[in-house]
């Protein structure tokens, strides 16, 4: 442990790796400093925070130490996994069970990710912003995000493990079980009719409570059909 | 090197992360099994393939030895970077080098990947298929292109290092540059009017000759502005 070490972590919680990287840091009892970053007051495209935090404008973004700014969750879940203990099962060193959790994280990003952000920011983000909605582009992307949700619950959930990449938890787990939490504030709840996936988002969130609920919070706040 | 370890490489040139693979392959003279897929003949969605190469219907994918499947280029080369013996610029054992690696190839998922392949989806391939285009939608992507594209000009492609994540060639180079070659296939060459851009690609290509060239002939034959 790299104690008294300065992380500084910018994020907003209604972001789905924002959460993921949450957790991460809360369960590994990383010490790093909160930098709250509103989304929805546009502080993520401030001169300032491109400059000093994230060129690319968006949130998760991380400062180690002085100025190392590095962006991307999936990014900074490896060098957090790098630079502090942790435990072997976030991030394995056995090369083939890394690289189950690394084929995970790159699928992700067009499928779980762009079909289940990609509904909410049309269904629920637009209409907030004022943006008027097309019934037959939202039934599209509604359509498109159920699919890769089916093809999770039959492809990506083998029956014998437990976890995306085995039988313990590791970050594709984080990353994929927080964006799946997503579509809720568009009402619509993935669990639904999808055993496999609701066994296993259950595993996820019992085996890193207290901070699964936390990080979760304002989402559930915001969500229709918040349980 | 482990000689006589069989790697099967299964993939289609015309596929921007399968060029990126293959020229991986051959700089580092892996010694690999080439499986051609046409993905033309739709022959990466076949049973035997799904079940005995790729789950996700996808190229490029490789199995190493008997039963070792292993999908997702970006997964794939972090898996061939530490199973065989390869120069560290690849993808640097230095943390901090290693993490500005990762932070592109994480943020080109959405971006350089998204709207490059997403421009010559619609205007290249949708029609060959016999879709039907509509002119504002290709206008559309082809203005999130080259915004993504002025960003890479203007953000990503840094002053003072000669390629994306230092002054060494590494795997984001390969993925990066294998992308921007694509939308040369509906007739756009990304280095017009972006001087950076195109330095940096030039130095892409003579790093990896003529590994460049051999992995581009399929696309430069099918490229209207083919050069």
């Amino acid at each position: 442990m790299a104690n008294g070490r300065s992380i500084r972590f910018y994020y907003d919680l209604i972001s789905q790796p924002c959460r993921a990287l949450y957790i991460f840091l809360e369960q590994n009892k990383i010490h790093y400093q909160k930098c709250p970053i509103a989304l929805r007051k546009w502080e993520h495209t401030t001169p300032e925070y491109l400059q000093n935090v994230n060129r690319f404008g968006k949130v998760p973004a991380i400062v180690d130490g002085k100025n190392f700014k590095l962006a991307e969750s999936i990014a900074i879940l490896r060098y957090l996994a790098r630079e502090f203990t942790v435990p072997d099962h976030w991030y394995p060193r056995d090369s083939r069970r890394r690289a189950r959790v690394d084929e995970y994280l790159e699928w992700q990003h067009s499928n779980t990710r762009l079909h289940c952000a990609g509904y909410v920011r049309y269904v629920w983000r637009g209409p907030l912003r004022g943006e008027t909605m097309d019934p037959r582009v939202a039934k599209r992307l509604k359509a498109e995000m159920v699919g890769c949700l089916d093809f999770i619950e039959t492809n990506v959930l083998q029956r014998d493990v437990h976890f995306i990449a085995g039988d313990e938890i590791s970050i594709a787990d984080l990353e994929a079980a927080c964006e799946i939490e997503q579509p809720k504030l568009a009402g619509y709840d993935a669990r639904v009719g999808r055993p496999k996936l609701t066994a296993w988002m259950q595993r996820v969130k019992e085996t890193t409570q207290p901070d699964y609920d936390e990080a979760h919070k304002v989402l559930n706040k915001f969500a229709p059909t918040a349980t």
